[in-house]
């Protein structure tokens, strides 16, 4: 009976943070071997290899907004897998599926990082983004209604992590909106609403 | 003499967790690693860069196919290992095994997805699924056999951990029987019994 | 004062296992990426594709082999930490030493399978199986003397570990000296080799 | 409140591990994969081979000096890791940021095995690993101010820990200067300043 195997499958919390800190590790590591030098052919002296490697900049930018990105989505997985007392079948698959669309950024990175002034490319990376927000929500609720989480975790926790998503999948939206204007004025606000989750607090709890 | 050797080697379950865990990890990332963008030279417009993407729609199912196979080979021997006391030097080779045939997925994914219509490529593709199935099969076998489970796992999740991995190679491979007919056929039949080990046991444990 | 240093650095056995299985996961699965599926434009038929994947063999077998030579470092590595009852900052270098063995054994690889007939080829993919079996040797070596082992690990275990590198190490040489007259019977003599020590122990055991 | 997010983000030094052991595993295995062997075509003799694998040796130096970097930096990075008690939200981007850098490597080094005469590809390898130290330094110091180490750690190993960080760091800065007579020299005074850390502690310590 599938119901027997589906009780004894995806118990193991530490298997699956094992797991995503593999994927996690070879996506963010791959985003940069992405970028290519300059051809050995096109420098003749230190002049061109700097412009060369100035060239390189708008692609550094979208690997470094990637990088924090997936550092974001580190955190927060983290934040729930810290408070899950046990895991199951289900709660398995939808993490999953949250590696799934982390392994798709390489892919969604390389895309915007080709064709930074296209439509399509920005709202497919944003669609990357709430992908993975998407489903980190869905993993909490998840949790939350099955009762895996750890006994006294404290209802603010709950709602923190919750709030915590639908901001900044609201900022997301609203920066892949921006695309109306220019995909440039989208791409910076993302990119500062991701300098601002990963610095700004440190800044702000030194006051 | 070799068998004191054999005696002290092999025996940490935990090592070859992470060692799968990297692996499965490195697959799973490198699967989409393999879809090649389009090249800028052929995009002129927003509608050219849609009409890329959407021609890379089938690479992408056979790379999300294959990624949900990973994922249910990863569940079920993860399901194994945590019912383990102990390991030992045979079993780590038949593990071992069960990984070569891990890393051999990114090889036959990429053969399916660039000859979709080819009966080969489609054999050798449910071939590694088989072996798959099987070496994990191998390998519950040998641990039931020799007393590596932990003392007081249930005789009913030891048949229902056989009889998962014997019902999905046969869908399986009724899945590649159907290629003479058509490959498309195979693929598609195969590609829905992924996703309902994948997703449909949420919605029928709902009801 | 660098003495104080090097006495809290390279503590921990479980972060070295950790870096060991990423690295051995990484350079396993990187191994079988490596093959290059025939071109698309000179497949016309199934015949086709199926010599082309037969013209593969030689490459399949020569990944084939180096995934067996990682799996018996890897075992043989777990081996020696399995009874270690601390690390140290010098074992933890001799380690790295080992890591950076395993990661050029992709490159040894290709250039094996690239190359199957050249004795600079073969002698260099020798080489690095004798530099990773001399740096775990020495790993032994260090951590027996040092005081590193855990309290109680019977003499015969010790000699055990050693005498299998040994072993093994002498039948490498052997086989690599083969290639006085033809590189072709060295391969085949490492490769039984290798897969003497990943599947016959179990036969022998049966009995 | 992103206050009550932050407090239970990034408490986990288990994950923070996990996470540095695959980027380090994937960056360190993926430096070799980039050397490219000779092409088949150019090779019709042993001693052409020979020749193109001579011809490999600066890559490959730069690749082994690039392997010695990163394993100072693993080592160093455990030995922080290794004191703490626990993480915070704030150490955890710093050690994401460190990690950054980890994932910068493999281009940096590709950039100088490229570019071994120009300041600029030296400067910008210079610049990795100065980041690298920094951002290490910068960890210890918030890990110390506020509060994060094991209690009892003796005020030697703090200052150790400091001390070793700005010692290399100055050797390499000192080598960086050295580019203004030629980039060999400094390439060869980092590439000793290096061996001296992971190599000659064991002959010290002998004496």
């Amino acid at each position: 009976m599938p119901t027997t195997y589906n009780k004894v499958a995806g118990q193991s919390i530490e298997r699956l943070a094992a797991l995503s800190d593999g994927i996690f590790g070879v996506a963010m590591t791959l985003l940069v071997l992405e970028i290519h030098l300059p051809s050995t052919g096109a420098v003749h002296s230190e002049h061109d290899l700097w412009r060369g490697l100035v060239a390189l900049g708008p692609q550094l930018l979208a690997y470094g907004m990637s990088l924090v990105a997936l550092g974001i989505f580190w955190v927060g997985q983290q934040a729930q897998l810290d408070h899950l007392a046990r895991s199951d079948r289900h709660l398995t698959w939808i993490q999953i599926g949250f590696l799934f669309a982390v392994t798709l950024m390489p892919f969604s990175t390389k895309l915007l990082s080709e064709f930074p002034s296209y439509r399509t490319a920005l709202l497919a990376y944003w669609g990357n983004l709430a992908l993975l927000g998407g489903v980190l929500y869905g993993s909490w609720g998840y949790s939350t209604r099955t009762g895996l989480l750890k006994p006294g975790t404290p209802e603010q926790t709950v709602t923190a992590i919750c709030n915590r998503i639908v901001v900044a999948q609201g900022l997301y939206a609203f920066g892949a909106l921006l695309c109306v204007f220019s995909t440039a004025w989208s791409i910076a606000f993302i990119a500062l609403v991701q300098v601002n989750y990963a610095v700004a607090p440190r800044f702000r709890s030194r006051r």
